[in-house]
């Protein structure tokens, strides 16, 4: 099919051996295997035909459409499940059928959220001896700046899922609430147990901070975040004159350690939905709140007991105590929570380009919606990229008659602040036709979080994708181009570089915390997360899940000009056009084989002397590890044999190529955790931000020699267990990519 | 592609929009819906050629070949796992490679399978007060016929993973050992617990019998085959003058009531496995022993307690008392088992035609090739078919360059007789691939164990496959042709009616019990079962798991001439080809609906008025049945409108069909039974050999009133969960015939 875009003629949908993009930008970057063969050449003439496309959407993107869809989301708090959220889905949908969507659809789940009571705030209070509270906490968040934040509908400080109930009693400061920080105090016989834990953000999910305190019997978590951390320039260097966090800033957010609805786990939340009692599921027992600095500050002015560790003291101006108690004799600190579970309806909004040629294979974007305040940043950067992609692909589509070989799919979530609810309940539903449709999940949870450099979370699968598009990408920051550096790939592998790859750019594992872990640890579809992000030395943007979250943070603070915003929407364009267009799927088989190699090697650095201690035998792993790793090496060389005239052996190996992701799924899950089944990529117990390759058997591992006994037998055994299945799955990759079975 | 067969010109493989032999017998027999609409004319011409692949196969059936294969087979005992078993997979092997398979492989398992000493036989006695033995049973069957019967090979009587142990006490009789007989026995206040049950084989599976038995506390247990089902003609009238059970006849069989080697449950039993402890796995730990009616006798005779309810006397001679325990004060039944685990490697046998269009499309065809004795007919009778179908498929890709357009696997599967060892492994081992590709799995157990009629047990999906092909193939019963009816169709329409579609066969659900297990129940695939079957009122042939079960009983007795095999092989052969050729997968989808509608409709009358006492709705559950028969109707007219010529949207559409089967499978297992997936079609609990629809909620329905308030209530939790997962399972089947989500 030929068509003209501008004068230039561009075929569309023709049958060539690769879409000309993926191959010849890879022969000139050397990335892709046997380009040192000599072989391709025909390739030139092709490429400017798919790199016209890409130029398309590169020039299309509009940064002022951007900045108006980022306003007009970030009106008004869109916590999920709330009026307002619900127009935001409702102006998704109506966008998307204005542009032109072949399917727009609006899907509603019943599902289990949780709220303050919006007219009575959750209480933190210091009382003395005779009962009287000698301070207060707020309980809600200061408007500082933007007119939007002194909105009626905005919610008093919460952290979801937390249970209701009233505690008095003797704080603990328990550091960044890690599990090894637990341990510390247990070794300084500072006892836990009935007491009020007082942990700070910054180093673990804040799920596994309460979790860990209510294991150890605390009776009420407080979560607050350090200035060492938050506002490191000092308490005046603040939003809205800097991106720091102001003394009144509170971070919330779900403290559920599960994913999606917490009363329908594994199966979707449809009406006809069996729902658990509530008293059945993993939910937290005890209140849970966020506070400020500002308030922590109150707090830790009066903690008795000892001096914290070195390490320990934090950035507010008082010396650090441990606790347990306030100095003072007979003062307590009381929490007043009135936070509660509500059986509410969420909405995901889902659109559809039909694919021309292979409609049932899916490329599917998503982006959350729902926000806990404003959203400027998390998540409504990312919404308003997506809004401005699809207008790109439709105009594309209207000035060009491209239509994309497979079927693209844009996923506006709900209910992700929760626990990811809108893609897993979706997820959920339609498991069966996305785990055998999927080609790849692109998520971007944020467009921006900072505009320092990209930062991508990917499968190995999608490396090469990624490292092309980034490629592409004209560099938003002016300085770096005149720097030398004219693309987003040249300030990503210079700011966040691979050092195991000189001139790469690193890219980190999924862990879990956005909605790509339904997709890939649930489905086993290649998945990936990118966004523009800060520098280093911050745990996250500092004002994360505050109320100062807003369309100024990302106007005036971050992104003026919209620059980086743009680079992120062309960037997941691009990349998304890639994967539907190209007639085989430009999939990086060979640095999935590297990735397990350098996996294993790795486990058998930390544990192997543990792990051959107990005769337990690494060699069918490492087999394995060998015979994946050779096997997607083969199937690259022998790929260039095939006859892309006929479309069934395209698609065989097209079918061949999804299913190495799948082969690593254990439909019956990991030791213990029945929501995860991607037995290579797994965020570890502890902190389920977090993922190392493997975790399931590092998690087994880890401390196992501090258990007594009997406890570690049952972990060996668990090991042995898990390391059976890894070992059959990992065999599995590698024979999927063949028509036979051996 | 043109090829020539003795004259006659063939087109093979081409484009066609239905294999012309799916399309014009369906449309002359009015099973094809739309066959009204007078379409499909120009199916006339394009018939002749598949009908002339039929012809060829038929024609080209060889009896005497089948007779060869089985006398090879049957002349020595070959129980899995041992040394004249693997000659037969090696014999299996080596007639594949000579018969020019495309590829043959020898797949080895390492698991755990149970033996009797072989040179000590497990003894049943009965001891008089003084201890001393007045009765001792003789542990083996006497050689009566054959002189392979005799072979020093042969095991002394054993039920396979039986615990070791000798246990003495009193005996209680226990009828056909189903639940409700050991419920009438509680009624009639006779205990179980701490005593030995006898209980006749012939209503549920041994493995439930015992398993029951074990529940109420039994120390040990007596199977044995009673005259009344065993040799109703009188004890003279038996093997080996004919079909009936001798009096010193054994049946023996495995009492594990799960699948698979018993070790690795859900996983394969590969070199890396994991294997659970023995204590850890759900093996029976009482003793377990099947004797004959003459050994049944002697106990019964002493037997004491009140007589048997109206309907328990059996057929032997003697007044059928319930016990406990024998008449005679101070007398006692003793059991000495020493039969015992071993881990065992065993063998099966894999082949392969590859296909020429879309080899990663697998039509796959089984049967065991281990057997308790010499296995006349079970199964070796079917494995005598199995090679000569190949030879024929051989025979006529060499004659006329024909190549299955989808790949035709062979598996000749050993430990089957232990637990569907073999065939569990092995799709255990190649789950990920068989999920994905795999169109449709054809067993045959046995091609005989009787010669009155074909039987079939199958997947709805399935149902016009077996009528197409029954209805081409020559009857073997010359009586019947005689008397008007030429083909296997007519015989099996007469005497197996299907009384709700008048002129049409019935067809059974598909239990469990033999090799398609895994396929159909833990995978998805569609799946069939066919023999030539023995009529009425007999519950299994008599000689069924005994060492009379011989080459003689198959060549004398049932099937002089080898008529009924060859019917067998040709039925087999014309299916696979069918499935294997066809541009359209050959799928009755609207049957399902229709079956998936009756089975609804069968729940609601039995337990309509239960479920809605508890104020449970089935009204998503019967839309949900009511989408899917919708969409299966749908999906059928509408196929009509394909282009059949682009080789991808054929592709789609026989994806989506392949979809469906696996749509009602459950990742996350039954109630209680991760080692069942398939919520539609589901063995029931009590009776693995029978399956009734939905049996994952009848289960939890069956006698809830009889229980205590807090179990009614666990059941009802059981109920509406699982029928929340039927509901989206069965919605999600119509689903998938759709290139979208919606």
């Amino acid at each position: 099919m030929m068509v003209t875009v501008k004068g230039v003629t561009l075929a569309v949908g023709c049958l060539v051996f690769f879409s000309g993009f993926v191959i010849v930008s890879a022969y000139l970057s050397g990335w892709w295997p046997g380009s040192d063969e000599g072989e391709g050449e025909g390739g030139g003439s092709r490429t400017s035909v798919s790199e016209t496309i890409d130029d398309f959407i590169i020039r299309e993107v509009n940064h002022d459409n951007i900045r108006n869809n980022l306003r007009h989301l970030t009106l008004k708090p869109h916590v999920a499940g709330t009026p307002a959220e619900l127009e935001t889905a409702k102006w998704v949908e109506e966008t998307w059928r204005a542009q032109g969507m072949d399917e727009v659809h609006q899907v509603a789940y019943q599902v289990l959220l949780s709220y303050p009571e919006k007219d009575t705030p959750n209480l933190v209070r210091i009382l003395n001896d005779s009962g009287a509270a000698v301070w207060t906490s707020p309980g809600r968040q200061k408007p500082l700046y933007a007119p939007e934040e002194a909105s009626p509908d905005v919610l008093p400080d919460f952290n979801a899922y937390s249970a209701p109930g009233s505690v008095a009693g003797d704080v603990v400061y328990a550091h960044f609430g890690r599990e090894e920080d637990f341990k510390a105090l247990e070794n300084l016989g500072v006892e836990v147990k009935g007491r009020i834990v007082m942990a700070r953000y910054g180093e673990v999910f804040r799920g596994n901070i309460a979790a860990t305190a209510e294991g150890r019997g605390a009776v009420g978590v407080l979560l607050y975040p350090d200035p060492q951390q938050f506002s490191p320039l000092g308490e005046e260097e603040v939003y809205p004159s800097t991106v720091y966090l102001p003394g009144s800033g509170v971070p919330v957010g779900t403290v559920f350690t599960h994913d999606g609805d917490p009363l329908t786990l594994l199966y979707p939340a449809v009406d006809s939905a069996y729902r658990m009692s509530e008293s059945k599921a993993n939910l937290p027992r005890i209140p849970i709140q966020p506070i400020s600095y500002d308030d922590a500050r109150h707090i830790l002015r009066h903690m008795g007991g000892e001096l914290v560790p070195s390490g320990w003291q934090g950035g507010l101006n008082v010396t650090y105590r441990l606790g347990p108690g306030l100095a003072e004799t007979g003062w307590k600190v009381t929490m007043e929570v009135l936070t509660h579970n509500v059986p509410t309806t969420i909405y995901d909004v889902v659109s559809v380009i039909r694919g021309s040629e292979e409609p049932d294979r899916y490329v599917i974007l998503g982006n959350h919606r729902d926000a806990w305040y404003l959203g400027g940043l998390d998540p409504s950067s990312s919404t308003a990229a997506l809004l401005e992609l699809s207008r790109v692909l439709n105009v594309l589509r209207n000035e060009t008659g491209w239509q994309p070989r497979r079927s693209v799919v844009l996923c506006s979530w709900g209910a992700e602040e929760y626990g990811l609810v809108g893609s897993m309940e979706w997820s959920e539903q339609f498991h069966k036709q996305l785990m055998a449709r999927t080609t790849a999940y692109l998520n971007v949870d944020m467009a921006i979080d900072g505009n320092y450099t990209l930062r991508a979370q990917s499968t190995p699968l999608l490396y090469h994708l990624l490292f092309e598009a980034a490629a592409k990408i004209p560099n938003p920051d002016p300085e770096e181009i005149a720097a030398g550096r004219p693309t987003v790939y040249d300030t990503w592998t210079l700011r966040r570089p691979d050092t195991d790859h000189p001139g790469r750019p690193s890219v980190a594992i999924l862990g879990s915390g956005s909605d790509y872990k339904a997709f890939q640890h649930n489905l086993g579809v290649p998945s990936l997360d990118v966004r523009y992000t800060h520098g280093p030395g911050l745990y996250t943007q500092p004002l994360y899940h505050t109320l100062y979250e807003t369309f100024a943070a990302a106007d005036e603070l971050y992104d003026r000009g919209f620059n980086f915003q743009a680079a992120v929407t062309q960037m997941w364009a691009v990349m998304a056009v890639n994967l539907a267009d190209a007639q085989l799927l430009p999939f990086s088989l060979v640095e999935y084989g590297d990735f397990v190699t350098v996996a294993f090697d790795q486990l058998v650095e930390h544990y192997g002397d543990l792990i051959s201690s107990r005769n337990i035998t690494l060699d069918y792993f490492c087999a394995a590890v060998t015979e994946f790793s050779q096997a997607a090496r083969n199937f690259t060389n022998n790929i260039i044999n095939i006859n892309s005239t006929n479309p069934l052996a395209v698609r065989r190996v097209n079918d061949q190529m999804m299913m190495v992701e799948r082969a690593m799924i254990d439909p019956h899950g990991l030791p213990g955790r029945p929501d995860y089944n991607h037995v290579v990529m797994v965020p570890s117990i502890s902190n389920i931000y977090a993922s190392t390759a493997f975790a399931g058997l590092t998690d087994a591992l880890d401390g196992i020699t501090d258990l007594d006994p009997e406890q570690q037998e049952e972990r060996w055994d668990q090991f042995s267990q898990h390391l059976a299945a890894v070992t059959y799955y990992v065999t599995t990759a590698g024979k999927v990519l063949s028509d036979d079975l051996w």
